[in-house]
């Protein structure tokens, strides 16, 4: 067995560890005599997974009490839809476009809005910049009515995060944050959004699962006709269990949320992500040969595009990258170039590998 | 490690070979450097898993070529709501209604459509016998002009299942069924369905997927409002991939896809689940210790639920159980009593110790 450094924006690596201990209980879980993915959800050993599994995910982000923790299906996208179906209410809900994954959003959610009744309102975009920025305050107007405020903090394909949303405009209403790609990357002040949501295949597990944090006074705006499974309300109420949860990404989560504990928690992993990602834009900034697109004060941490200033070069650039095990560099297809996600699972010598490649092909092809 | 005999009734007990190929694939699936959760499912080594658990799939079911094979999320609950929305079509739908899963099933299309418009109709109910045989055909009243006929031909709590459609009433209005607990089971005909649709925890995998097959013709119903991902034409036409499919699940469906090819496929996997249901309700039936409520021609091959004539037994009778490596035995808590649920995974051998168990049991406390 030979593992790449694996730069997939998603599904992405996980940590080693996580996946020997997980091979390891495939068959028995803790001397249950059958695996996770066997167990029933009703059972008192699944039960202490997604219990424990909650606690140490409120723990490392100190979720505040009053917010609940639910573990759905269906992906970030199936949330695009669920938020205005639970939250929107006939009202209107600003919506801040800053790249590929927040476009997404307002445009379900405009969707939604047409047949559920109320309006989402386009309250700040950066599309005719391509993307390559956070918005400035002076770009958003912001309705101090909206029922909520959408934003993506962490554009997956754009690179471009927002690390403190005290550089929004004041408004009383409550934010909304796709927080897919950046959660638990850095510790972050959940008391100020009124809800967050994640897909859990970058930072926290396996696809199929998304994880919601929803401030308790929002569980009772619901469309009448939100599904029983997509209604936050109905979903706290049953700790959601309403129907089967996806079990094993459940578990898988949990091993990585012990893991992050046993890193020292989101203020040491953000160190390690500072440094990794210090690394690699100093890199670009110090090259002719590569670029990336992102302003200096909206680069992610996380997603890291760059391309190289000729482009014909690409394919042999992959080629060799693949060669010396860095796997899954091509960029998004919207925006071309190279990617390089660094999630918390990618450790700093796969970043320094990734470097030292990049500094060999451009000395050798530049 | 020691693996007990499991019946539980979702998430239930998978095939050994395919936990242990999956564990030895876990940290490197064919020397791709990293794990099947790891990939992108955009990559070219998760779209031949895909592709070619749709292509076993498609064999072992003989699908015709005019269906589509979607792998969604958000488990057959989900699938209550969204058939309405993708296929009711402001018309009015008839529900058969034969146990807890079908009587859900009719509740949330009822709440679907009051809010999208159209309605459900109640076509036929065994609710005032306990839901402990199948619908006679004279009690079912079939609108001709229905938009479609749900039914789910297993019912998983009540034991109750309906091996042949062709005992339905003669209607034009496609059959959409939830065959959840017993796909895979058996040979069954695709063609007499319009669509057909199935959680993974019994016969095909881990929680967090569902199945669903759907005739080409009934992809372009689906109410405006419907999100993206739920929408079956939106979805047929991304290969099940507008979002991030739940890769995982996928992969080990695939596996247990290749493994019942490797039993001889559904025709010798009825033979043996025909053999075990035998064996234990020829057990219950000579004996006057233990009972099963479900009529005769209704029974499940699948679930078995089964009471002790003396409740006032059942905790020492799971205690012994579980001392002898026969765990959930504990019947659903809306029927009480006991269920074992002897899905394809369940060898032989393991409903063989369940009789055996049993008959000590009745000899020792009868």
């Amino acid at each position: 067995m030979s593992r790449v450094y694996n730069f997939s924006a998603g599904p992405a690596a996980l940590p080693e560890a996580v996946l020997r201990q997980a091979a390891d209980e495939l068959l028995d879980w803790h001397a249950a005599g059958c695996g996770v993915m066997e167990m029933s959800h009703r059972s008192p050993e699944f039960s202490s997974i997604i219990d424990t599994a909650e606690a140490d995910f409120r723990e490392l982000l100190a979720v505040p009490a009053n917010y609940k923790v639910l573990f759905l299906q269906g992906g970030a996208s199936q949330q695009f839809a669920q938020v205005p179906m639970n939250l929107l209410a006939g009202r209107s809900a600003d919506y801040l476009v800053t790249g590929s994954w927040s476009s997404k959003a307002y445009k379900e959610a405009d969707h939604a809005a047409r047949a559920i009744g109320g309006q989402v309102r386009l309250a700040g975009s950066t599309e005719s910049c391509g993307y390559t920025r956070l918005l400035r305050a002076d770009e958003m107007t912001l309705d101090p009515q909206a029922a909520y405020v959408h934003l993506c903090t962490n554009e997956t394909i754009h690179g471009v995060e927002l690390a403190d949303v005290s550089c929004l405009p004041v408004t009383d209403a409550p934010l909304v944050a796709d927080v897919s790609s950046h959660i638990l990357s850095r510790p972050m002040d959940v008391s100020r959004y009124g809800m967050i949501y994640a897909g859990a295949q970058k930072n926290i597990g396996p696809s199929g699962l998304v994880i919601v944090v929803i401030r308790e006074d929002l569980l009772d705006r619901a469309w009448a006709g939100t599904p029983g499974v997509m209604n936050y309300r109905v979903m706290a109420d049953n700790g959601s269990m309403l129907n089967t949860p996806p079990t094993f990404a459940i578990y898988i989560a949990g091993l990585v949320f012990k893991w992050l504990k046993t890193q020292g928690g989101l203020a040491a992993i953000e160190s390690a992500n500072r440094q990794k990602a210090e690394l690699l834009y100093g890199f670009l900034d110090d090259s002719d040969f590569y670029g990336t697109p992102v302003a200096r004060d909206s680069r992610s941490r996380m997603n890291v595009p760059f391309r190289l200033r000729d482009p014909a070069l690409d394919a042999d650039f992959l080629k060799g990258a693949a060669a010396a095990g860095l796997a899954q560099l091509k960029g998004h297809k919207s925006v071309g170039g190279m990617r390089a996600s660094i999630y918390n699972a990618m450790p700093l010598a796969g970043v320094q590998a990734l470097v030292d490649y990049m500094r060999d092909f451009s000395a050798r092809r530049g």
